[in-house]
């Protein structure tokens, strides 16, 4: 089934206890394609990069099987860029420059092509682009997933409410559900997203792992605890790719099938964290996934003997 | 297997985003043991209260089958009282006010018939008192159990560190995890922490769950996301109540049976915080903690399909 990704792609400058990186490749036009790449081959990319962005990862992208017909590149302009410092708890976080670059006046244009995708994962930018893709499409996807984030809460509340109602799954953090729900139990903040739109909620906590809500389903999906945190960038993207990817080639949207997506996207985030930008994802093999998965079968199995 | 418990009992003033009590019964010392009363009833307690303890308190405690032998009561003296409030995320709290009282010269003697204990729980409290307890025993008992807080770790390190020396499993919360160890990951704080003495670590997450480690055992159990969290004060406590209580009536201290009692220990942490004080541990019944298990299982259990 073919999977597109609509996505900021960026050079991220990265300060974290545990060193730095300068200028190396991000967004989530990149995490999430390349950790679908993992599961399915009939990838789409939708985004935008300056002349500056080097043109062996783009064709490092096209090995993993990423169409990039839609990846507009930009001769005479900068690609984004993200500079950020991580606190010593390495889960905040302070933006230190961005500049937008090219993604000032990015208009997420479809090719034809693109217009009968079987699954659409939208990364986190202005709801009014999300909303932009949705409107191009010729068929209505089997899932449509989106992730946000609480500046577009605070900036543009309505353009967000009006997509969620296209959308079926919403990948948002805890405060994001309890800020976007007003609610703050997240049982409680579940329910009222529901009705905004999403059937499936995926609530991402980072090291603390992420819930998975449908109706009075929850699913509670842990992050494995790892000897080396090296760098969070990327990590709910990566996540968000592997989630969809393993939906897009299993095409099973049961409840227990998501459930494995979220434990997939749950492994892929955990090796995303252990290098810089996606070192780590880029050398990654199969077997080390099926490895991992088993890691995360026995953190989690017990014999409840009842 | 008898099970003596020493810990603070208090009278807790609460405000939460949902409400507030005044004067309540709380503290280590009545968590631990009623939470234990649910899985054995060979159950002793060394605390102390003041005269103004209400005599219908401690009858309940008896009517668990919790021995207070080891209570003392000084009938000229005030008991111990926090006067804490929670911030709106429920999960920082200010603590207002305090009044040691009669805990400020608290000796936790153990009467004859406490020496010989199986299991022991020593709630959170001065790590030098914690000491004195275990330097009464006359045998060494089948598992010591400590719980201790981020203040001793500011104010008596050394002493902290002697304690630990004797306990097989320690209880404590992430970022405590990380200060005892001076080690970021907790896979690494856990290594650090087994060659201080305990055998195993619980890391205690509130709402995020609690992680167990044992050498290269790690077994994640989660919070149940709840629809009403009324008041986190004593989940902790009544965490290892449920967790030291399981195994005391189980008598098995392999890592299999060391996950079912972490989850015993969520499940009934989760009923502590649904109502103040000790109300909704007053109100359960077996079949109650059952479901909740089973709630626990459903939250966790996926097929891998590897």
């Amino acid at each position: 089934m073919s999977l597109l990704t609509v996505g900021t792609i960026a050079f991220d400058s990265i300060e974290t206890p545990f060193g730095r990186a300068e200028r190396v490749v991000g967004g989530a036009g990149v995490y999430i394609p390349l950790a679908a790449s993992y599961f399915t081959d009939d990838l789409k990319i939708v985004s935008v990069v300056g002349g500056d962005f080097p043109p062996d990862e783009i064709d490092y992208m096209v090995s993993r099987g990423i169409d990039t017909e839609g990846l507009q590149v930009i001769e005479d302009g900068k690609t984004f860029t993200w500079h950020g410092k991580y606190k010593p708890n390495m889960t905040e976080r302070e933006t230190l420059d961005t500049q937008l670059n090219v993604l000032a006046s990015f208009d997420p244009v479809l090719p034809e092509s693109y217009k009968e995708v079987d699954y659409l994962m939208l990364g986190n930018m202005t709801p009014s682009l999300q909303m932009r893709v949705i409107d191009q499409l010729k068929k209505r996807p089997k899932l449509i997933a989106l992730d946000t984030m609480n500046f577009w809460m605070d900036t543009a509340m309505d353009e967000l409410k009006k997509v969620l109602q296209y959308v079926d799954v919403l990948t948002i953090n805890d405060d994001e559900a309890r800020q976007l729900s007003g609610k703050f139990s997240l049982v409680k903040a579940a329910a009222s997203i529901h009705k905004m739109g999403p059937k499936y909620l995926v609530v991402k906590k980072g090291e603390h792992g992420a819930l998975l809500f449908q109706n009075s389903n929850v699913f509670f999906a842990p992050a494995l605890p790892l000897a080396e945190v090296f760098d969070p960038t990327g990590a709910g993207d990566t996540f968000a790719g592997g989630f969809i990817g393993y939906l897009a080639s299993t095409e099973d949207l049961s409840f227990e099938n998501m459930k494995r997506a979220v434990i997939y996207g749950s492994a892929m985030a955990s090796f995303c964290v252990e290098k810089f930008s996606i070192a780590r994802l880029k050398e990654l093999n199969d077997d080390e996934i099926t490895e991992r998965m088993v890691n995360f079968v026995q953190l989690v199995n017990f014999d409840a003997k009842l």
